[in-house]
């Protein structure tokens, strides 16, 4: 077995998951990731935890969702057990097909998430990661060699993720003692407020309230967004090519929107609900081991000297204790370059120009 | 999709499994029966029946096995939760290498067995069965071609069940009324006790107690066995080769023995326990889908025109209510070749001579 995959499932298990002895784990096995799945099974034999592999393939989601007739049953006893009754949850993606289950009616998987509210809350409820295994049909998505793609996930994954986090917390110091951010980049300027907001460090540990792997973003709830926004990297959204989409903003809300091409599924997303007109999300990447786009959302997003803002719902960690924040069936995540003649301001004060951050070398305000 | 991996998935759902809307399912899935369990999923998703994949991979099982202390949590809660919640449990074994768990200490396997008592147990309270997608790795076991291999499982599974069950029934009520049943053939001069007990008519469905696809047997628990017992058909045990093997009985128990190949490995057996000198299960082979032997006991056992005794354990089935039968830690089936030369008597009546029962066209009394 190669080296990085026994590296990439120590991350997993001792860094973003903190398992220990007798914690109850689930680990999700895409068809592609077996051999991730071998070596997460030796690093949990190794710290006497228990282990419950469950099996995650488009292709059987998709043959059971075609034959169903769409009346799903609420009440899936057993996997909710599953999951009410255990610590760790790991899912380990890698499929054969990037669009298995692109044959399933929009309504009949929206029909079947529905009635699995209840467990993916119950996996919510646990020590939840996601990461992928680097696979054939990921690098064929990346327009990249099976082997380029595996040295580009490994530099993304096996960091050395307890620096990274101090970095990173610079950041989030920043963001949680500012009001009003502003974002100013060549067609986008932008200014969102972030007051009683809290940043989520998300350095790809549960300790940090973070649960990609990789991960290497902070992220924060903004709202009253105003002006501009153009977002430059290239992404696939169900199934579709959307591109350099701009956004313009009044008193929090989209006002107007175009793209120059995937318009129309830019506005079936922004028309879904009133939340999906609001931002959910300002992220940060600051994840140089991520040093090209892959139309991979899990990469794309962390990137280093990127910034992305999704449309639609919130998350809870980033709202003062018990508060609400933006509600809507979607998040979607839109990402803008700020390497170059860029600079995001934190209540007038520039803190990070053209990609650096300032306390990076090289960094001019 | 092949339509024979379809027709497989039918009968285990439908006439194996009695799978109905609603059901908790879950379906463990070997690394390489993927294709049966996309069949199995369409199947589940058609009945309504919610579905539950887990993954069952004697790599993995290795690589935790061998890295665990071996100091087993017997308190796995999320995995017994998930067995204690289903109504039905479908296993799809297939993997790589039957060889795959060789490495891991007897010990160790021997004490994760038991810290899963509970699980094991939860699991026998659903409507369960135990299938196999034939894989080459199973085809170069049985010293066949992936093709050849595959007509080969698809004869032994794809059955007209209904019709075999009915069959079979003939048998069931003779053992069930019979006191003594006598076995005579080349180095075989057996007889046995079964006054008492109850036959199953292994018709490979839940709906007869049955739990393997393919099945086609008839078996009961017998007791007092006498005379002598030559196994000729080959298979390997705990990894080696055992061939010709003969027991003699006297009063129910093993007073002497040997074998032609393999001899140690067949002591240990013996020598196990008390229980392990005695018979726990005769079986009648009813399945003429099968034609050959193949080295795996889920086919060899069920060949038409053969006959299985095994050491150890009886099934509760077979026993009167609340009686205990014949107890131990190991169950090892032997099997012997009954087409020739050969007849089988219930309480001195011949009811299969040379491989034909008495209700087949050719049989002679």
């Amino acid at each position: 077995m190669d080296e990085r995959v026994r590296d990439h499932a120590e991350v997993l298990v001792d860094w973003s998951a903190r398992v220990e002895a007798g914690d109850d784990v689930i680990v999700s096995v895409g068809p592609e990731a077996h051999e991730l799945a071998v070596a997460v099974a030796e690093k949990l034999g190794e710290r006497g935890a228990n282990l419950c592999a469950t099996y995650s393939s488009g292709e059987i989601d998709r043959a059971y969702l075609r034959a169903h007739d769409g009346d799903f049953d609420e009440d899936s006893a057993h996997e909710l057990a599953l999951f009410e009754n255990a610590d760790v949850s790991l899912s380990l993606g890698g499929g054969r097909n990037t669009s298995a289950t692109a044959d399933v009616p929009g309504e009949t998987r929206q029909a079947h998430r529905q009635a699995r509210q209840d467990v993916r809350e119950a996996r919510f409820d646990t020590r939840w990661v996601s990461t992928v295994h680097p696979t054939r049909s990921l690098a064929q998505q990346a327009n990249m060699s099976y082997e380029e793609y595996r040295a580009f996930a490994y530099d993304a994954i096996c960091r050395d993720w307890e620096s990274l986090a101090e970095k990173m917390s610079n950041l989030k110091t920043i963001l949680d003692e500012g009001e009003v951010v502003r974002l100013v980049s060549s067609g986008t300027d932008l200014t969102m407020r972030i007051d009683d907001r809290t940043a989520v460090n998300s350095a790809a540990s549960v300790a940090y309230d973070s649960h990609n792997l990789p991960s290497g973003e902070v992220f924060t709830a903004p709202y009253a967004t105003a002006g501009e926004v153009t977002f430059d990297v290239p992404m696939t959204l169900q199934g579709e090519t959307v591109r350099n989409v701009r956004l313009e903003f009044t008193e929090g809300e989209v006002v107007d929107y175009d793209a120059e091409q995937g318009e129309a599924i830019l506005g079936d997303i922004i028309e879904t609900d009133d939340g999906a007109r609001r931002l959910g999300e300002l992220g940060i990447g600051m994840n140089r081991g991520i040093d090209r786009y892959t139309d991979n959302i899990l990469f794309d997003e962390k990137m280093g000297e990127t910034v992305h803002l999704a449309v639609g719902r919130a998350y809870d960690a980033c709202l003062p204790e018990g508060a609400s924040g933006n509600e809507s069936a979607v998040h979607v995540d839109l990402i803008t370059d700020v390497s170059e003649e860029s600079r995001l301001e934190v209540d007038g004060e520039v803190i990070q120009r053209n990609g650096l951050f300032r306390w990076e070398d090289g960094f001019s305000g």
